[in-house]
Formats: C-alpha cells, sequence, structure tokens
C-alpha cells in the first residue's frame, strides 16, 4: 500500500510517497516561503522523478495539527484536493506524534516541541523503545514554564525534537539537567513520519473520506481569541454599568 | 557555510542544502531509475523550491564511496561539474561514515551495511553516543560470515543501518542477538548525512578542488578483477608449459 503523505505544520514543507517499512521519495523545505508556493511542486516533481503517478497512490496522509493554522489549512487542502479529485480516502495524524516518530530506534522519551507563538508551545510526551512512540500525554498548548513542571517529574534523560526543540532547550535545560536536543537529522517535521505514523493508525482504524479531514488546532484561532476577549470584556463592563 | 549535498552510492539518490545544524532542503528518490535520469532534475527543483541558486552555495559536498561504481561515478561528476562551472571547492566523505550520521542521537554501536554483490559488504563500525560518530573499523569489504565473526566480540548492541542492513540482519541475526535494524526512517542514505559529514570534516580539514575528487571504491571494478584473474590464469598456465 502506497501512501503519498503531506507535512506543513510549520515552516518545514515536505511530500514523502511510503509503503511499510519503505520510502520511495521524500523532499523537504524549510525556507521562508510559503507552502503554497512549494508544496505542489514538491509533490509533483518528486511523484514524476520517482516514476510513481498518482493512480498508483492508495491513501493520502497528512498532519492535522497541532501547528500553524495557515501552514495546516494548505496541506490539508492539498489531502483533500488529490483525494476527492482521484476518489481516494485519506488518513489525519498527529503532528506531534508523527515527530515523535523522527526518533523511532532511539531508546529515549521523546518530547516533540512546536513554537505555538503567545508563549506557549504544542507539545505531547511519548516513550520510544526503538519500535513505534507510546504516547504517554495527550497534544496539549502549554507554556514553556509548564512543560518545564511537567517533565521535572522524569527521572531520566527527555529528548526534544521539533522545530521549537531549541527554543524549550534554551529555557529549560537549566532547571532540568536530563534534558537532550535531539541532532539537527532528526529534528524537523517530515512527512515520512507523517507516513508512519498513518501505517500505524491504520492497524486498527480505518482511513476516512476527504470531507472528514479536520484540523486539529487545539486552540482557537488568534481572530476568534481577540473576538472573545473584546466580547466578554464588553459584557463585563455591560454587568458592571 | 551553504553546502550542496549528493549521495548516489546506492539505490537511494538524494541531494540537499545544509549548514551547521541546518537543513535548508533535502531530497531523496529510491526508486528503480538511474541517478543520471534524476539526481540533476531533483537537485535543480530543491535548490528553485528553495530559493537558494548555486552563487549562495559555498562547497559541494559528496559521498566518495564505497558504493555502485557507477552511482558513485554520477554523484562526484555531478559534484566536480558544479564545482568546477562555479570556481567552487569539494569535499569528499565516507559513505559509510555518512550513513553513521543518519543515527546520531543513539547511543549504540552503528554498524553501516551497503550490499557490495559478489558475496560482500561495505561495512565500518562507529560508536554512537549522542553526537557525531566516533570510528571503531576502517571501511572494508568483507564476506558476511567474516562481519559476523568481527561482531561477535561485542558484548552490547549493534544497530544495522543502510541499504544491505536486512541482508546481514537476516544472515547474522540468529548468532548475533545484540544485533538490531535500524528503524526504516533511519536507515538509506540521505545527503544531508553527506553533509553533516562534511561539516564534521571541514573542523580540520581543508576542502580540496574539484579535480581531486577520487571515488574510494575499496576493491577493483568488476571488469578490472576479471582482467586479473584472466592474466594470472594465463601467467600460471605459461609457468606450466
Amino acid at each position: 500500500m502506497k501512501l503519498l503523505c503531506f507535512e506543513t505544520s510549520a515552516k518545514t514543507a515536505s511530500a514523502a510517497i511510503v509503503s511499510e517499512g519503505r520510502i520511495f521519495a521524500e523532499g523537504s523545505l524549510t525556507t521562508g516561503l510559503t507552502h503554497s508556493q512549494t508544496l505542489m511542486p514538491l509533490c509533483q516533481s518528486l511523484m514524476q522523478s520517482a516514476g510513481i503517478p498518482l493512480r498508483e497512490i492508495d491513501l493520502l496522509a497528512v498532519s492535522t495539527g497541532p501547528g500553524s493554522f495557515t501552514g495546516l489549512r494548505i496541506g490539508i487542502s492539498a489531502a483533500k484536493g488529490l483525494a476527492q479529485g482521484s476518489s481516494k480516502r485519506c488518513v489525519g495524524v498527529s503532528t506531534l506524534e508523527a515527530l515523535a516518530c523522527n526518533l523511532m530506534g532511539l531508546e529515549t522519551l521523546a518530547c516533540p516541541v512546536m513554537d505555538a507563538r503567545c508563549k506557549q508551545v504544542y507539545t505531547a510526551l511519548f516513550r520510544v523503545s526503538g519500535g513505534y512512540p507510546q504516547r504517554l500525554w495527550p497534544d496539549c498548548a502549554l507554556s514553556l514554564e509548564e512543560l518545564g513542571e511537567k517533565l521535572e517529574g522524569f527521572q531520566e534523560p527527555v529528548m526534544l525534537t521539533g522545530d521549537g526543540a531549541c527554543l524549550a532547550y534554551e529555557a529549560l535545560a537549566g532547571k532540568l539537567p536530563l534534558l537532550r536536543l535531539s541532532p539537527p537529522g532528526l529534528r524537523l517535521q517530515r512527512a515520512a513520519s507523517v507516513g508512519f505514523a498513518a501505517l500505524a493508525y491504520l492497524k486498527n482504524g480505518e482511513p476516512v473520506p476527504p470531507g472528514e479531514l479536520l484540523p486539529q488546532y487545539l486552540r482557537l484561532p488568534q481572530a476568534e481569541r481577540e473576538l472573545l476577549k473584546k466580547q466578554q470584556a464588553a459584557q463585563a463592563a455591560s454587568m458592571e454599568e
């Protein structure tokens, strides 16, 4: 079974074609360019170079979040569009679980961290014992302080990975001497890991029609957060009158 | 310092743009197509997608072997051509050392294995302790039996990686219970690892002009081996006369 996979949750745009235990093609770009410019040309050139046309793809896999709102929408829209147009089904996977898959082969606690702005990070915790990562925490949005407090309880090395790993390492390594930074080659989002997370999901789960693929934001978008804040302020003011 | 890197020593064609601790762009294809068809279009599309033209590249890095004779010649020729045409210098790195770089972050003995045909493998041994791999054996061509005998002395886990890892695992795991197979995401040759090996080399070494870049075959090419065999047979026959 061949999966065409997308990962656009952060600065990296990545596309891959994988099957169980095999990566046919993978391309990743971590530049200043927007995913709307890079993702589809990257996908097209990979499929062409690999000699694998869309009709040979069985399923679309995409990381559905948490992550950049615009980034996620680009990746999910690309997967939906290709799936809809070719009558295929889709698998959405957690960005953080896919990041933990970067560390398969290690024996460590794996803590993927993404910069969520507003002084927060998206994070989760997994135990990697060679094989597929075992989830210990659900995906969550925390301040770096809260993450530090949660990690204090672990008396063993914890490896940070993801685009927010450096941020977390700089903030917390002083207090947490068992904190480790993943090597650069294993740190960033990659579509092959999205594919491996999707293949693991498919062992017990079913793919969904493209219409059911939804982003997992964890937090409300900034515009909605600000609207809510204004409404609450207005409500408070009107109650004071 | 930005490096444009090529890896074509086996079935995977891979190109990447890296700097210290950072991968700007990377693409890898593991298909049945020849590197002469895939490498340059892959390289061109990565540079274009990443918005990094050749003039922004400081050095060319390429894995110089051991590996497929034709594959190595394609990668080295591509690096030489681009370097010559743009007056840049080059760094050649061991394919096996670059493969060991795939496993940076792990705590293990790393044994990269490539299928060298003729019942042999190209292999070496490294100790990976989080950071850059420390070399324990020089690159060598061995039979799987010889590799098994050499590994018997180690009373700790050894992780096989590279395109010949499965071959070696199937042949030797029965006798060597501490043998491990690297996860698929860390197994194949990748140009980013060539870049990391080149950056490590540059800490004490100098890049070379493109003309000095040479493949490291470890063995004579098949045609030369056969010629030598014939010559030796003829010599033996003439001595008998």
